[in-house]
């Protein structure tokens, strides 16, 4: 194919994985398979492309422009997934004969379209959990006690699981005092489209959703920031100084439940908002997520427009990888379908992020292959011989390479190094001649010759593994 | 969020994985990366999107207008991956400094835009194992030999892989008295480009090519209509009895080798082509393949226009599954990229093919769910008792499944049937008080009465799981 050549290279935002990267990887991805399964969670794939109809108006404007659209037949009527979630309210709406509840893990990549940067990629897997069929506030502790074994498991035993609800924010929004009021937010560059000629570049919102979305920004922008932004879409002084003591109340459990029920008053949202995050909390702790560790936490507001409930999210503060998990429940998003409204919650567990900063501070330590076994061969005449010496070898359930020509056995324990194969066997001619192969163990960096018939069981037994 | 209802529905060629399928095509997953593991493979993905130019120009006309492209700034330059083999090459130009040879297998969807219909699917996963680096074509033996080996390992005994050479293949043209030539043939409506007003619908192409594309053609239109074909692209007479001569012969690999050296004489392909497919043969079933299954196969010719050495194709009979298999050398690939050529052979296994027939034919046993206990509760007050009793049940390392909520016993077992839970542990109010729990084995019919204190070693034993 003597063509014009291209230049090799990536789509910026994706990524290849190779082996040793795809090993440390699949170390976490085991760890956390296991721990859903043990909670009765099942795995479930869909595909990656979806009808423009079946994703459009679940995300947000924002999240809508982020949505790869294909080139089809001329149109665009076609995209790739954007979420784990929306595909499984069309899966449940699909199969309505499901039995209940239906809970799924599914880990699975998404794709956005987004500005690639640090830790940002247009190409990510997604892990997400969730549970559909029940409006218990006990389905969603189950959701929280399962993030909080996932780290455990995963060694990662500092962390918060922040709680709150959708409902108690209606509550806190009460207090605020913009309950049930519009306010005019300026138009978000290259999200919002302009209203039309000649009109101001604002549009008209809720203002509790003005609120969340205010809130939501306190980690990154500080209390300061967020009293600064309400105050530009026109909330009152004493809104403002209601949602800083919002953000700013930090107490135990206890406490807290004590000040918000005072603050809610006779709210009903409030009050049942309340009364379910009590439940989550106990729930959890009673499934044994440790309740040290659980936090209701007035100032959580997650972005989502979907959430009806329950809302959680997880920071993991020892290794500090920061926001690892966020969900919620989300009632109302199945019978968008046409289907019969559904309870459903769940939750997303952050696995590149976990596996990016476990991996740089060398938490994941693994082989870089999972080759065990290099069978060398020295001298002529010996591949035959060594083929047969891979095939026991493998035969006793040893993942094995074999050298097809021979060399210099310095440069095929090179090989082994830089492979990061533990142990060589060597065929040659004088120890086959005697019925015997040498086994160098080159961590110990110890030899030993054995009789060939044992080559099988001996390398099994100097590498740990099971016979097959 | 009262928006207007969205029908649920697939785009066509794509599929939901629910639980029960995961479950199942797991397990063959699992049997086939582990024999891939055994002969020193190791994972690599790749992103799905890949810049348009990396995969342009590498699957022919046909292939390529089956390329997904994605609507990316108003342009086209970006598309869905196609295959595993061109994304492998491009992972080998851009890491120059991997370790040979590079054996990986990968297990990820590709797409295509293709007509749906039965067992032809958008979306579907490949699996693929390649080995680079080496020329030898005892690489391409070992390619062979783990085919044999997945297949034997998913106990599909009886298959026949069968082996020819792209440069045997340019032999045979010889032979049949076609090479060096060019003929015409007719344009494929929908694929080739028309030559220009007024001019033929017809094409130039080299005449081995033709062959070969006919020959690829004999297991769907028989050895008539290859001749037919060949007829109507003009070949003479005596070059299609020859050809029908090749397609037709049926014999044992030695009386194969002795008949191909006599017909190809002294043609340097043609020799060369032989000897690599002799020493193929030779080193697979050295390798462990069983000799009987495989075979030396004039009449194989496959499509792909990459592959420059030997090729090979497998057929199981028994389960009818048909071809599974697909391969061959592709030394000229990488370079395509800017880098320097690298040897490299690998071989395509139809995952989904297998699955798909395996499954119809209920060879792939499995229950419907990963969850072997539910805990059911009886009577008030009982909730939080059965979250402990749970956890005690998954610290045993049992998948668990907890009711919330009390209710009928008869119903919560039917739920366990429905669901293909077998065991289903009773907490119920005086048992617990007499600290002691039921535990019913759905499929034995049997109910025994133990201490609460032993419930996760006793449930543990029932399903046969480690402990944690």
């Amino acid at each position: 194919m003597a063509k014009p050549t291209v230049r090799p290279r990536l789509f910026k935002g994706t990524r290849d994985r190779l082996p040793a990267e795809m090993i440390r990887r699949e170390k976490v991805i085991s760890v956390v398979r296991q721990t859903f399964e043990r909670y009765g969670f099942d795995p479930l794939e869909t595909p990656a492309i979806e009808h423009w109809d079946i994703l459009t108006g679940k995300y947000g404007e924002e999240g809508e422009k982020l949505i790869y659209r294909l080139a089809y037949k001329d149109a665009r009527t076609i995209a790739l997934r954007y979420d784990l979630t929306v595909p499984l309210a069309r899966v449940v709406a699909m199969n309505q004969d499901l039995p209940k509840p239906f809970k799924r893990y599914q880990i699975q990549p998404v794709w956005r379209a987004d500005k690639p940067g640090r830790g940002r990629f247009r190409e990510f897997y997604q892990c997400d959990i969730d549970s559909v069929g029940l409006a218990s506030p006990l389905v969603d502790a189950e959701i929280v006690a399962v993030i909080a074994e996932s780290l455990r498991a995963l060694e990662m035993p500092e962390f918060t699981i922040r709680i709150s609800s959708r409902r108690l924010l209606n509550g806190l929004a009460a207090f605020v005092g913009v309950a049930g009021r519009m306010v005019r937010v300026p138009l978000r560059a290259g999200v919002d489209e302009p209203a039309g000629d000649g009109e101001d570049a604002f549009r008209e919102i809720a203002a509790p959703v003005a609120l969340f979305r205010a809130m939501d920004k306190v980690d990154k922008i500080g209390v300061e920031g967020v009293r600064a932004e309400l105050e530009r879409i026109g909330f009152e002084a004493e809104a403002i100084d209601r949602t800083a003591r919002l953000l700013e109340y930090d107490d135990g459990n206890e406490e807290t439940i004590a000040f918000a029920t005072e603050i809610v008053g006779d709210d009903e949202d409030g009050r049942a908002g309340l009364a379910e995050v009590a439940e989550v909390f106990r729930g959890a702790a009673e499934m044994g997520a440790p309740a040290e560790r659980l936090k209701i936490d007035l100032s959580l507001a997650r972005g989502l427009d979907y959430y009806t409930g329950p809302i959680f999210e997880t920071v993991v503060t020892e290794p500090k990888i920061g926001s690892v998990s966020g969900g919620g429940r989300y009632d109302d998003l199945i019978e968008v379908f046409g289907a019969k409204a559904v309870p459903a919650t769940g939750a997303t567990l952050g696995l590149e992020r976990i596996i990016t900063v476990l991996d740089e501070m060398g938490r994941l330590d693994a082989a870089p292959t999972r080759t065990r076994v290099l069978v060398a061969q020295i001298g002529d005449g010996m591949t035959e011989e060594a083929l047969r010496v891979a095939r026991d070898v493998r035969d006793a359930g040893v993942p094995t390479e074999v050298r097809f020509a021979p060399g210099k056995l310095g440069k095929q324990i090179a090989y082994a190094e830089k492979r990061g194969i533990g142990v060589v066997v060597i065929v040659a001619p004088d120890e086959i001649a005697r019925g015997e192969v040498g086994i160098k163990d080159l961590a110990k960096r110890e030899q030993v010759t054995v009789p060939r018939t044992e080559v099988g069981a001996r390398t099994a037994a100097i590498v740990g593994a099971g016979a097959a």
